[in-house]
């Protein structure tokens, strides 16, 4: 039987990314964001939505990019430290240890000891309710060597983080359940 | 080191979800969607991607509305199939058993074998290189019994699908990695 919870930010899976962003001192910064997606194929693109609040919110409308650094799980506490601390008043990137490189394709720098990058040239904003949505056009994606497989990116080996809205807890990425476009064939 | 594979749709995770819709004949109809995400928390939104020969698009577009079932990695051939065939010659919930399931709230059908479910009633339209974006407004979630916990829809009891693209393969959800907004605060 089906319980009805209510109008509530629900699905599964969420992303925990680390949105990264100059802010106008040019000191970079980190947000953490589950609220995103893939929304184009070509020209590639994806989104992440923001509350005006937000500090990387001002980062993004000025220089128009952010780069979405994709944690692995080993990295869950500092991801959840982006999303608790404000880089207002926090230089995530000093506390943490990690190395902000600049990307040469879009104003704003992206986490080096992540195991995948994209880099987002902003083309489109949108006001959907408290948030403001930003359409990045993908201009490039970096892979850590060792999270390749033929010349691919090999989710097995980058182990991204899951999140799950509502109970609001971290997931790592299971077993392989098989190939897309493959396994419901014999359905046909 | 970082190697560089270009501008593709990559990101990770991203989902499989099952989009259902009404035809122009009422026919109830599935389509695989790994290109959406979550985009605002008020009102609670959710974006899915199309491309316009889909034949969902113009029931999307007709009515304004439609569903995500959020299926388990139980079911991952069913979903895979609901992503190789085209409902304009396919009777997919007939195909496969499953249950069309009339939404009271948005005039789209839900898969009852499905462990959560997201209504949606479209608030924006956005043009995005050659998809079309779905802003929805959630209009509410259910959730199958035995996926609460707490009351809370439960991520490791629902056992939602994960889609990585590029290497094109579905992945279960692994084990929690810690709580949001409080594995980080060691770090504070």
């Amino acid at each position: 039987m089906k319980i009805s919870i209510g109008p509530k930010t629900m699905a599964l899976p969420t992303p925990a990314w680390l949105v990264g962003t100059y802010d106008a001192a040019g000191k970079p910064n980190l947000m953490t964001a589950a609220w995103g997606g893939v929304c184009s194929s070509n020209p590639p693109c994806l989104t992440v939505s923001l509350q005006k609040p937000r500090y990387s919110y001002a980062a993004i409308m000025e220089r128009k990019a952010y780069t979405v650094s994709i944690p692995s799980e080993s990295q869950a506490d500092k991801v959840d430290y982006c999303g608790i601390v404000s880089g207002r008043d926090h230089d995530k990137f000093a506390k943490l240890g990690w190395t902000a490189v600049k990307s040469e394709l879009v104003d704003a720098p992206y986490v080096a000891e992540c195991p995948l990058i994209v880099e987002c040239k902003v083309i489109h904003i949108l006001e959907v309710g408290v948030h403001t949505m930003f359409v990045g056009e993908i201009m490039d994606v970096k892979v850590e060597e060792a999270g390749l497989r033929d010349g691919k990116p090999d989710a097995a080996a980058i182990k991204p983080m899951i999140y799950a809205p509502e109970d609001r807890n971290y997931y790592g990425l299971g077993p392989s359940l098989g190939l897309a476009f493959s396994i419901g064939k014999g359905l046909k």
